[in-house]
């Protein structure tokens, strides 16, 4: 071996950050506080040139104020910048400045699901025209190593499916639901107060944030190009703490999952051509035996599913500063390394251009609850209506009220489209009061 | 995007195999399955060109006879070679076979743990003189990701535990010992008879395996050079159904556990200088809340503990052909774009340098079972030998017998070396008839 010579005399890497809130202040903290680590498993040291702020003057303690700047646009157009680290978030200016980053010569490093999820193509095809890295780890489940593990150690493999609490929010919500039997509305406020919610919630309850995670993931694992508009999307505002006790009555739990699949080809082994993609974010009744039912508070987990290696899964915390922060840094020493090789990772991968398909048709199973007259031939009545449309029923239990009775029904698995009809045609039944709820059971 | 040129055109990347048994055996035959996937991935077509086996003409379906050899020595001598895949196991010839093939110019994908645990740094710095990649994801813990996270996942964080089941075969025979009451013997010769352990099962049972494994990833987990001599190690065949039933009245369970640990370094964030590693491999109770407790069957997992990403498991099947051979072909996908680059990898990273430490200085809780008289004064005496040695006592429970009694004694967290002089003086009170079992209690 060659006597090694000391990387921190070796011309450093430039570094600009763009972003300083939670995530980018722990980002720029932790890298001045393990600069000479970094320089060792980097084999060169990095500098760190500027940050970019939307305003300049507020304290900001340990960091020297001089390497803050408004001006995103100018330090990204700096050719003598080698590693960009993109934690502002959002589409614009994000995008701009990560092209911008790339046609200058860096690479870039981001934790931006979003902008990944709405126009991912743009930024991987400027990263293969620079020759340059585009690296997101941080993107995708926080701390928990997810892309890599999609991008390289599963390459040699065939996935079929990948099923993820990609949420922190919505999972302390629905673990709160469940444990305390508390209501939507409830368990929201409590974690806003506790600081696991936004004033706005939105992206998090209606499932945006979950659903851009998974077309990230899908795109990895399918190697293919899945967008946000690809994925069906629906949220949790309307999981009633009556679902969560049927699902429990079930032996179930109630999960905000991330389903994204590869459908059966048709041959025995389950290969062929028209193989097509499905991608899905909605609440699910899942059994409390399965993996992901005991990831609990504000943990996400991943399981894999792929032909060779079988059932994986990758646990940790979803958000937070510190565990983002991680993400951010392990990609940014993986960047840095390659830039002392002169070499790049591995690009976008999306020769296999899978068809993504609709809700409609997509196989599960339904847990659904009906309200309806307590009169004699009622179940009849309803046994022919999902028999007419094709979807099988599993398993009925009748709870009796004056006047009405409650109906829980489970069915065999069946597609989205024939389960819509049976549901539009309930609606239409004398004896139906109301449709009370319809979800998924998934995870058997 | 400049357009794509079909990459089935261009020259291919050549790939020889040593060893063709069950991992082998599978990685060609997953290779040729997915000969067409693997060159959109890679930019260029494989090209297998020879398998070195040990003994000619065994028939091997799908396999075109001429590419088998029994001289392995010239395969690896060509210089016409990408990439070699290494699935034999042991020490030699597979060394010397690395050696070769490192200083031909061909990249290294082996599942080695034996070799790397054993004499690592030989091939890190030979492939580190080549120019080469040395790529080992299959070598722990099966088809779970753990090696690429711990070298570039988490590279930008720091690692201060990690603790893995890393063996199937006495997992399985722990957990059956556990659901069936079944004793070691008992359980071992189902998991012989199920083919989970080998007719010699030396190297599972007595902790040798987990050991080299445990080698691995401290050396990545703490950028250090750890081998297989540093790693403290006792196997489960002393592990007895009494001791699976007191784990149980505990609510623990009994795992065979790899545990890679780095010393808190005094200053009140834990970092500081003279930080140390202990390694060790033993097993020791649980709590059946912990992550790790519900690693059933021949599954393997690892829990990663870090400063900044917190806490990460991994969890997936540790052995068999296809897991293992989706691993090696992972790091063959990911070596070959390397190649095709013109780029090589992460190499070894060790230049933190940490001592290792001895079994002595490991700060654990204790579960001891004792035979004693059942006479007036028995526990002063006992609780003051415990005292004398520094030995903080948690629990004690007594179980009266005819003539004597058995007592459990719980402890407060302790060194082993503390612990080992208590059990010694213990042997040597006359109200002691016997030290039944010592066994460490971690996870809390």
């Amino acid at each position: 071996m060659t006597p090694p010579s000391d990387p921190g005399s070796l011309p450093p890497l430039r570094v600009a950050v763009l972003g300083c809130g939670t995530v980018g202040g722990e980002v720029v903290r932790l890298l001045l506080a393990q600069a000479d680590d970094f320089t060792a498993r980097i084999g060169r040291p990095l500098e760190l040139v500027g940050i970019a702020v939307r305003r300049a003057g507020k304290e900001r303690p340990g960091i020297d104020p001089a390497l803050f700047t408004t001006d995103a646009q100018t330090l990204v157009s700096r050719t003598d910048i080698d590693l960009v680290i993109e934690v502002i978030g959002g589409i614009e200016p994000a995008r701009t400045l990560i092209l911008t980053a790339l046609a200058s010569g860096a690479s870039v490093v981001t934790a931006n699901k979003a902008l990944l999820a709405e126009d991912g193509a743009t930024l991987y095809d400027a990263a293969e025209r620079a020759g340059a890295d585009l690296y997101y780890e941080a993107a995708v489940a926080g701390a928990i190593p997810i892309v890599r593990p999609l991008r390289e150690s599963l390459v040699g493999d065939e996935v079929t499916a990948v099923i993820g609490i990609l949420n922190g929010t919505t999972n302390f919500i629905l673990d709160k639901m469940d444990t305390e039997g508390a209501g939507f509305a409830e368990a929201l406020a409590d974690a806003q107060e506790l600081g696991y919610a936004e004033a706005d919630p939105t992206a998090d309850v209606e499932g945006f944030d979950a659903a851009a995670k998974a077309a990230i993931l899908s795109s990895l694992a399918f190697h293919s190009r899945v967008g946000i508009g690809d994925v069906h999307r629906e949220g949790i505002t309307e999981v009633t703490a009556a679902d969560i006790a049927s699902a429990r009555e079930m032996g179930c739990v109630v999960k905000l999952l991330a389903i994204c699949q590869l459908s059966d080809g048709g041959r025995p082994d389950g290969t062929g051509p028209g193989r097509t993609v499905s991608v899905r974010v909605h609440p699910a009744m899942i059994p409390r035996s399965h993996p992901l039912a005991g990831v609990g508070g504000a943990y996400n987990a991943v399981f894999v599913e792929s032909r060779f290696a079988g059932r994986l899964m990758f646990y940790g915390p979803g958000a937070g500063g510190s565990p983002t922060a991680s993400a951010v840094l392990g990609d940014l020493v993986t960047v840095a390394r390659n830039r002392v090789r002169g070499a790049s990772g591995p690009g976008e991968s999306s020769y296999a251009q899978r068809v993504v398909t609709g809700i409609g048709d997509v196989v599960t199973r339904y847990h659904l609850s009906l309200a309806v007259a307590d009169v004699a031939g009622v179940l009849a009545t309803i046994a022919h209506c999902f028999a007419e449309h094709g979807v099988s029923i599993q398993t009925v239990r009748q709870q009796g009220r004056e006047g009405d009775a409650q109906l829980v029904i489970v069915t065999h698995r069946a597609t989205d489209a024939a389960l819509s009809a049976t549901v539009d045609a309930l609606r239409r039944l004398d004896v139906v009061s109301e449709v009370t709820s319809v979800m998924r059971v998934e995870g058997e």
